[in-house]
């Protein structure tokens, strides 16, 4: 009989810790419903003690999103606690606790001081944290996953003796790590058999997998276990994640449904809500994908040489194990225009997986109105770009009131801005290398700034006739990354808000951090 | 004792059939001299038959480039005499013909009326041919690859027939490609141990593999072939290829490095080349790399989330199996400025690989000069974009002689553009949705053209303070698409430079197709 794999999506914890990635807390919302649409299992929604921000968005998630909803805690107490509190709203939920287990994050993160002096006792106080952290979490929930951390190079005897004492401690779900995407798909698949046979209450839980990508197997690691007894993948959407990021969603669901005649295997995935996540998390993220990534890439559908056509005219499966179909890649471009109307317009968004209340739609509406005045023709990519741009964004500090720009062949690029800071409104003017350059700097001038711009992008987002523009922006100010994006017909425009963008969270951090530095201050005074 | 993998690089050949890829010649001889440098043992320059460009490319490269070079041939006469006429120059050469095996392939690509009525017919015509095509192919070189297409999915029994016949005739190598990225590792992993066990003259040949990633396995695949006795594995620079491309060599490689504790194999590949090729084929294909990209991508070595950042703090080994350094990340960025001079301009770029006669060192100079005087500072990257842009590019038909743009808020996105055709020079002016739109507006209107663009992407190519923008558009005429590129500090200059580009390697297109169609009228008329 055919046996069901868990799909374990952690797009909005380990995919957002990609280092460029930032998602406001409606961006997570959107996204975790469009999770939930895809029919994902789980859907791990962020690690609450991290951050306010992080809670908040949990919280949100657990009070919108119907599916089982999991917060990530380290192996103590007060991280389990705030875990459980975001969650309180969900009618579905799970505490995930992890701690690390391989020597050398024992011997790399855990002080002699309180773990132990030997390597012998930091894993027997390590292995009573596991223990404990489990017995705590139980006292919230029943559903509770416990993960070793890089399990991949863990001893397999001491990784045994944890699992086990997770188990005993009501774990239902074990998560075997291979944090640093070191191990090769045989010796995996070989470590939870191991697993499978010498822990001994381990037909009690549910074996998983977390598997990262930096020797590019995050996702043959994961089919090697599923071989081999695990029964539950973590992955995300597009493989983002941390450095070279996790087994990618999209590849494990495909390969188990194109496969399943080897395997005998299935998910409850949604196939066909695959291309529409794909996109959602890429415009929400500003991480693009690859040409020729799989599944989702631009070229995965697409066949280039003259033999290939030939054999591909004749019949389809000589090329293609998959159709895009399946996949929801569209058949036929839809276009949108002035007359599509409000209904047209929320109809098609609905289809592209956005869900939107009366005043989200008043402003996307006025956008898309504004932008089908523009151009002829709105295409979905164009709609995917206004959702993130307009409907998702936070009053900024900073407002792009008016843009003039010049430039040329043998004339120096000049730009002059307007910019509102609430009731001040700044002018300034300025020349630059480039146009963009020049907006650049007539914008530093008029805030009286200086940043380091680490990364600036710019790309079309449509695919026919070119309108829409979309700018991202990082920039870097005391080892910190700031990321911002405009959108807009014209590039230089975009670029401007784009970096206004970028600003505006810098602020937002600083005063944070000041808060944050008064309010403790406090603390200490009392 | 430790075992030698075969690297065979195919991105001159099957990574160039990406849809979107396109090197002129220049550009290919420049990747093949640095893939010699990487130390990869067999080059695949391109496929002689298909057009002159290819047989000119593959030439030149067999000339020039001190490392076994490979042509592609399907198994007939003409093919294969193509090919060993285009690698003549070279001191070591290999010809690699091929045909199909699978059913879904006999079936799909093969008429009854050359080939059989019946699949046995078929399968005995093309177990000849096989045959024929090596032993035609022997006479040229001793050293002769054969592939069977789609042996991912070719039935054992004739899949071990051909193969046998390969060697019979002569095949040092046989190749098993996964074609459509369809096998799963345990299963290619048996495919190869039943090939290795029931083929009697196997040992008389390498066994090589090429996989695609269809399901994001192909690297995988590879490693399963390797621990079941291929010896050879086929690969690309950044994985391109047809679709969602080829096994990556790069992941390839430094898995096999980084465990070389589980597997004892080496390979000839010098990692620390891996990052400078990697660029390089980025930069000259216009294939972008993702960030959460394996071992290349911006992310593969940046670690985002606070307890990652705190365990890389107390140790590095704690997140991190490979330093940057490994693959040739380089640890500080060297700046070039105004007074760096040509000899300090050669020298960085012979360390970035390119090898440059005094013409092209003239050319590249002048470009870097030009740079310099606007923006202080120039990066590799910024050079790596001039070699492509400046050096390697064909004279044009169209040049960009003037522009000037106008735009901002509440005003009409305006250009005007003089373009020298020849002798003629042409001058337009027009309005658009954005600038770049009002660009692409006034050279229609002056050339009295209309192209659909298929995409237009802008990139900016600095790590610093960005000045140097490439634009890359793909337009689309007659089912088949043109690229261009374009390079400035002006993003709206270095997106009509690519138009412009695109529109002469159309022109191009359509001449070739017009003498070969009057050269053909003419054989007719003999």
């Amino acid at each position: 009989m055919s046996e069901k794999i868990i799909v374990f999506d952690t797009t909005l914890r380990d995919g957002e810790q990609s280092p460029g990635a930032s998602l406001n807390e409606h961006e997570k919302v959107e996204i975790a419903h469009q999770l939930a649409r895809l029919s994902v299992d789980v859907i791990e929604a962020g690690f609450p003690i991290s951050s306010p921000a992080q809670f908040n968005a949990v919280n949100n998630i657990a009070k919108e999103v119907n599916c089982n909803i999991a917060a990530l805690s380290r192996a103590n107490e007060k991280d389990i606690k705030a875990a459980a509190d975001s969650l309180m709203p969900a009618k579905r939920k799970r505490i995930h606790t992890f701690t690390s287990t391989s020597d050398y994050h024992i011997l790399g993160k855990f002080s002699h001081e309180r773990y132990g002096g030997t390597i012998q006792e930091k894993r027997k106080t390590i292995l009573q944290m596991s223990y404990d952290a489990v017995a705590y979490a139980k006292t919230f929930c029943n559903d509770v996953e416990f993960s070793a951390e890089d399990a991949g190079r863990t001893d397999i005897g001491y990784l045994s003796e944890v699992i086990e004492a997770a188990i005993a401690a009501g774990a239902t779900t074990v998560n075997i790590p291979d944090t640093t995407g070191y191990t090769m798909p045989s010796e995996f698949g070989k470590k939870i058999a191991t697993l499978k046979r010498r822990v001994a209450n381990i037909d009690n839980a549910i074996i998983s997998v977390h598997c990262h990508n930096d020797l590019g197997l995050a996702v043959a690691n994961s089919i090697a276990s599923l071989e081999n007894g695990a029964r539950q993948v973590e992955c995300t959407i597009n493989g983002i994640g941390e450095r070279a990021g996790n087994a990618s969603l999209e590849e494990l669901v495909m390969a188990l449904k194109v496969r399943e005649d080897l395997f005998n295997f299935y998910t409850g995935i949604r196939s066909e809500e695959i291309y529409n996540t794909s996109k959602m998390v890429s415009a929400f993220t500003g991480i693009m994908i690859q040409r020729n990534k799989a599944i989702v890439g631009e070229n995965a559908f697409s066949h280039e040489s003259g033999i290939h056509q030939d054999g591909m005219l004749k019949n389809r499966e000589t090329y293609e194990i998959m159709t895009p179909e399946t996949v929801g890649v569209p058949k036929t471009k839809i276009v949108l225009g002035r007359h599509s109307g409000r209904h047209g317009l929320k109809s098609r968004l609905e289809k592209l997986g956005y869900t939107l209340d009366d005043e989200e739609l008043n402003k996307i509406y006025e956008s898309f109105t504004e932008l089908a005045d523009k151009k002829k023709e709105v295409f979905d990519d164009d709609l995917r770009v206004l959702m993130g741009d307009n409907v998702f964004q936070e009053d900024e500090f900073f407002e792009l009131d008016y843009i003039q720009i010049s430039t040329g062949t043998n004339s120096i690029p000049t730009a002059v801005v307007r910019i509102k800071e609430g009731e001040k409104i700044i002018e300034e003017s300025s020349t630059g290398d480039g146009p963009v350059d020049a907006v650049f700097n007539a914008i530093e001038r008029g805030l009286n700034i200086k940043s380091e711009v680490e990364s600036y992008q710019v790309r079309s987002v449509t695919s026919g006739r070119q309108a829409l523009g979309e700018a991202l922006i990082r920039i870097r100010s005391n080892d910190k990354s700031f990321n911002g994006r405009g959108v807009s017909t014209d590039i230089i425009e975009a670029s401007a808000e784009a970096y206004l963008q970028a600003l505006h969270r810098k602020k937002l951090f600083l005063d944070e951090k000041e808060n944050i530095s008064k309010s403790k201050k406090l603390q200490n005074a009392v």
